[in-house]
């Protein structure tokens, strides 16, 4: 039987030298016990509750918790350190499992935490509260022991991300080809909204990040907070936006050209930039295959950008993981280490970026598989330079 | 004149003893600036730069911050930690104001960080570059220096939450007239995606937080992500929502009764509690005034509700302070210590929630006047139990 997630983890805490586990991320949460309210803990100790789990939780949300987290244990309290200190000591008086070093001897007892999450105040009041009910235990970074096992996604979750991203598609081929008119004229703020409404409209729960719409010279910041400048005749646009569907995420980015009414065209720079990074876009994608180093992926897109001279209009990473999150792990970069595995859900992002002209960025969100992509793409839509009115 | 913000928060941050501060909390650093990206850190040193302060950001926005905050001088690095460090060295080198201690000798140097917004993680790596690049600096907890002077708002951000609020007026109502057709029948996912693009095609930037849609029994949570369960006949159904317009949030609820296309009525017990929510609402209303105390407010609405015995079924705050985030200073509590200040904006939401059968809560956002609320409520909509079809 295939371990469940509780399960997983109980075997990184364990592995990671820890007698037990708290875990804050609000995505974290979510992936272990289904429960997506903005405010939840989970004390993993291994034992003390028949899943060795229990989800804290303030008075705004025992009905949803017990709905969307029926098999864990629930703690209603208003004071999460008070509670999760309890719920620890608790669990590591009953004293087996991950609960004990594992030679069963006792052992120090080492309690992680998600230092990459909690705030210093935070933390600070948790030690303090478990200072006081475990005399002697000592609080440690734990990583991102979560995290890490959230790299791998499971069918559920790999369709979910699928459609996220195919609603995210079927948006964008809604607003180019116009329904609402044309684009020439409309501010960067309207598209933004247009956007958003068509993917609200296609099912999706909400945007999975702030859309950019970044027109003409807006274009060259990487990211860039929608104005009110009109989509004018010979700006390059770029659009990077994504669904979230049921708790997971798509990211997606095409840039467009505006001709306009009268049909203006492009400055020969424009599609030369436009066909740098959709090659790059392709060697990256091209690379990508479980087992790659994320550095090499990087560098299968970057190096085509580096020898076109734009180097250093480049930069930021090539992509990142999506799920719950809109950037999770693993990180494509070229410092990064480690390799991509199946089952892994990434962005292939390149981008070039000229001050006072204008950028080009084309992005996929892609499933990793065993032996290359075949329909792990699933952003696949139209990557030409198109021209919209 | 009017002094600037960042004049106020110089200020601020003498008085505090502090040589300088650090402010990484991402609305604190765009009501400084008016830089709005995801990702930028403010350090306000008193010297060093025209304005004493210098905003770091990443490769990804400096147009972006060129635009947004041209009086600002601007730092572009990868390394947050670092160019932190290196900024706090130079204005502190420049030392005059409140570079120095107050009386004109050399003091001990404190950086005020901040210690409720940064992860451990976080403040672990800009401690470790100011300890290199300032060696014998004490870092030290500045509390939510920045966030008590977003308290009072100017006019131009009284304005802007306004536009919030009548842009979420008009989604209501056009929700409620229901232009779309009945209500009933439709899921409270279905019915949070058609407040969500009401807003936007209202003019909202992006609603402010997670559309709240409860029917029937989830209506006893008080948060509640929406689910596919249909509004039916018989239910009522809380609905608590906002804009977001030019950065500035709205926050609004109200509670329907869902008749249906058959117009079936309401058992007695529903429109006693809405009845009793809304005195409670309008006592709370009544009770802001400037120079009131939070506990106070709290405590006119609450009283009523405690003293029909739903003392316990109403377990939250009263209200919190709205600005550029949904949650501000100041809370609404029976704890709470302080009191309203004229040009706060708080929301007024009190709650009933009786488990298994549903809930009632209703809620305005106001500014806070001297003499009483007058024409201080923003979300002035019908507070009745609306039946819907």
């Amino acid at each position: 039987m295939t371990p469940t997630r509780t399960e997983l983890l109980t075997g990184s805490v364990a592995a990671a030298g820890l007698t037990a586990l708290v875990v804050s991320d609000r995505a974290n949460v979510a992936w272990l016990t289904g429960f997506t309210g903005t405010a939840g803990t989970v004390v993993v100790t291994g034992a003390g509750t028949p899943t060795g789990t229990t989800l804290v939780i303030d008075g705004r949300y025992p009905l949803q918790a017990a709905r969307q987290a029926p098999d864990v244990e629930l703690v209603v309290d208003r004071s999460t350190p008070t509670a999760v200190a309890a719920v620890l000591a608790r669990g590591l008086r009953a004293g087996t499992g991950s609960a004990r070093g594992t030679t069963g001897t006792p052992a120090a007892v080492r309690v992680g935490v998600e230092t990459h999450v909690l705030t210093v105040d935070a933390h600070a009041a948790l030690a303090a509260a478990i200072r006081q009910a475990l005399p002697g235990t000592e609080l440690v970074g734990a990583g991102r022991l979560v995290e890490r096992l959230r790299r791998v996604k499971d069918s559920e979750e790999l369709a979910a991300v699928g459609r996220a991203c195919a609603v995210s598609v079927a948006a964008l081929e809604a607003l180019v080809t116009g329904s609402a008119g044309p684009l020439a004229g409309r501010t960067e703020r309207e598209v933004v909204r247009e956007l958003d409404a068509l993917l609200v409209a296609g099912g999706a729960d909400a945007p999975a990040f702030d859309t950019i719409v970044a027109a003409g010279p807006n274009s060259a910041s990487p990211h860039h907070d929608a104005t009110d400048r009109p989509l004018s005749p010979g700006d390059l646009v770029v659009v990077d936006f994504g669904a979230r569907v049921d708790g997971y995420c798509a990211d997606m980015t095409r840039t467009l050209f505006v001709a306009g009414p009268d049909g203006a065209t492009a400055a020969p720079w424009q599609p030369e930039l436009h066909a740098l990074v959709a090659r790059a876009n392709a060697a990256g994608r091209a690379a990508v295959v479980a087992g790659a180093g994320v550095a090499a992926v990087d560098a299968a897109a970057r190096d085509l950008i580096v020898a076109a001279g734009h180097g250093p209009d480049f930069a930021h990473g090539l992509g990142h993981g999506v799920g719950r999150d809109v950037h999770e792990d693993p990180l494509l970069q070229a410092a990064a280490a480690g390799n991509l595995a199946a089952g892994e859900v990434v962005t292939i992002e390149p981008g070039v970026y000229l001050a006072g002209r204008g950028g080009v960025r084309i992005e996929d969100t892609v499933i990793v598989r065993d032996g290359g992509l075949g329909p792990g793409v699933l952003t696949a839509s139209v990557r030409d330079l198109v021209a919209v009115a």
